[in-house]
């Protein structure tokens, strides 16, 4: 992701090294640091794809740096080259000139982690959302959330993008079409639509621009001329593609 | 890997449901069954990558499997649907109508599982190759090998194919081209070529098919059009590509 507040802060980001291919080496990516936003497999998992001799810096609360630190294989991400960075929720912190602060979300536990019967929501860090900041702005990127709180909504109000969950389209779509047995609720997502949905939630928050991202592939705002997206566009919502810049 | 051994065995597999993809699921996928050579990044997290609810049989050593449970990770494959069978070295076994023989190789344990020192090369099931025999003909499947031995040599005479380790061309590339610290022995493979190579080791086995698989971004033998390739062709060599059907 990549955010351009200003032409200013678009100067400076073309003038730092880190987040462009480094030269003079055979192998190198432009990723300088990696955030956390929880340890659910589609999170953590991506970690394993990058490059093994690639010093960046790796950030997560104490929760999330707990469940990479049970699983032996994230050690493939060499400490001598992958600084581990707790993060505390609610103090800011700067990365790369970028002002950074972690919040608790209500979530649950990844998946993998759960003990047979429903863990149920929690607001313990295990989900976070991000608020990121520069040239007077502020971004907030919230890939899963389980439920909007009057906390949550004060926070968002005023912030020039909120990037917001956008799983299921209907709280029920995934039973509906058989793919799958759970809710959306069930699987910490609100849903875009409906009772306690995203849409609804974010009628009364004023907010710059609001984009949609973390689409399960059952979510019919996917297609682009589906009457669903539609819905969304009227409701003053964009759906993230790859490649996508944002400029605010 | 589709093996095709006879038009009969063409004709058995076209008509095994579970070698295509199912019908009447929204989401699925051909995969009924997954043997694992080891335990290293790159052959155990493409499981983090399949389907969360289909059902399929996994198979490894007990050394394998053990690295998978000290992975919670691996819970994402759920045992409602993941079957985790431990297979017991030089025994054979049916999958699918086709008769598979697991056998130790001479390997090292994970990078990730790795204690500091050079671990050196052991022979105990964490590396494994398999035989897979249908219709009267057998192929090898070896991804990883360490150094060939006699008995490795005597187990591959006259098997009508064997896929095997193409990790790099010579074993100090990747400190020559400044892409990493290690040699290929270091990491746990014989080379292609120089002393004690694959080439050299093939010269006196009598095989129908020789087939280079995982090869590393660094062998100069993955063009097509390269010298090394030439080199290899020369030997009797072929280099796989993604799609290949083999027929024996």
């Amino acid at each position: 992701m990549l955010v351009n507040a200003s032409p200013d802060l678009r100067q400076q980001i073309a003038e730092t090294p880190a987040l462009h291919p480094r030269a003079g080496t055979l192998r190198n990516s432009p990723i300088a640091a990696v955030l956390l936003t929880g340890a659910e497999v589609d999170t953590i998992m991506g970690l394993l794809h990058l490059r093994e001799r690639q010093a960046f810096g790796l950030f997560g609360t104490a929760q999330t740096l707990a469940v990479l630190d049970e699983n032996p294989i994230f050690r493939a991400l060499n400490p001598e080259f992958v600084t581990r960075r707790a993060v505390a929720t609610d103090i800011a912190f700067e990365v790369l000139g970028i002002t950074v602060t972690a919040y608790a979300l209500p979530g649950k536990v990844p998946l993998f982690a759960e003990a047979g019967e429903d863990p149920g929501v929690t607001e313990d860090g295990a989900t976070i959302g991000i608020a990121v900041s520069a040239g007077g702005k502020t971004l907030h990127y919230i890939p899963g959330c389980a439920m909007m709180t009057p906390a949550l909504r004060q926070r968002l109000a005023g912030a020039a993008c909120v990037m917001f969950d956008g799983t299921l389209f209907t709280d029920d779509e995934m039973i509906r079409m058989g793919a799958g047995p759970k809710t959306g609720r069930r699987m910490g997502h609100m849903p875009m639509t409906g009772a306690g949905s995203t849409l609804e939630a974010f009628a009364e928050i004023p907010v710059g621009r609001r984009i949609f991202i973390h689409i399960n592939n059952t979510n019919p705002a996917l297609l682009a001329d589906s009457p669903e997206r539609a819905q969304l566009s009227a409701a003053g919502w964009e759906v993230a593609e790859d490649g996508m810049e944002i400029d605010l």
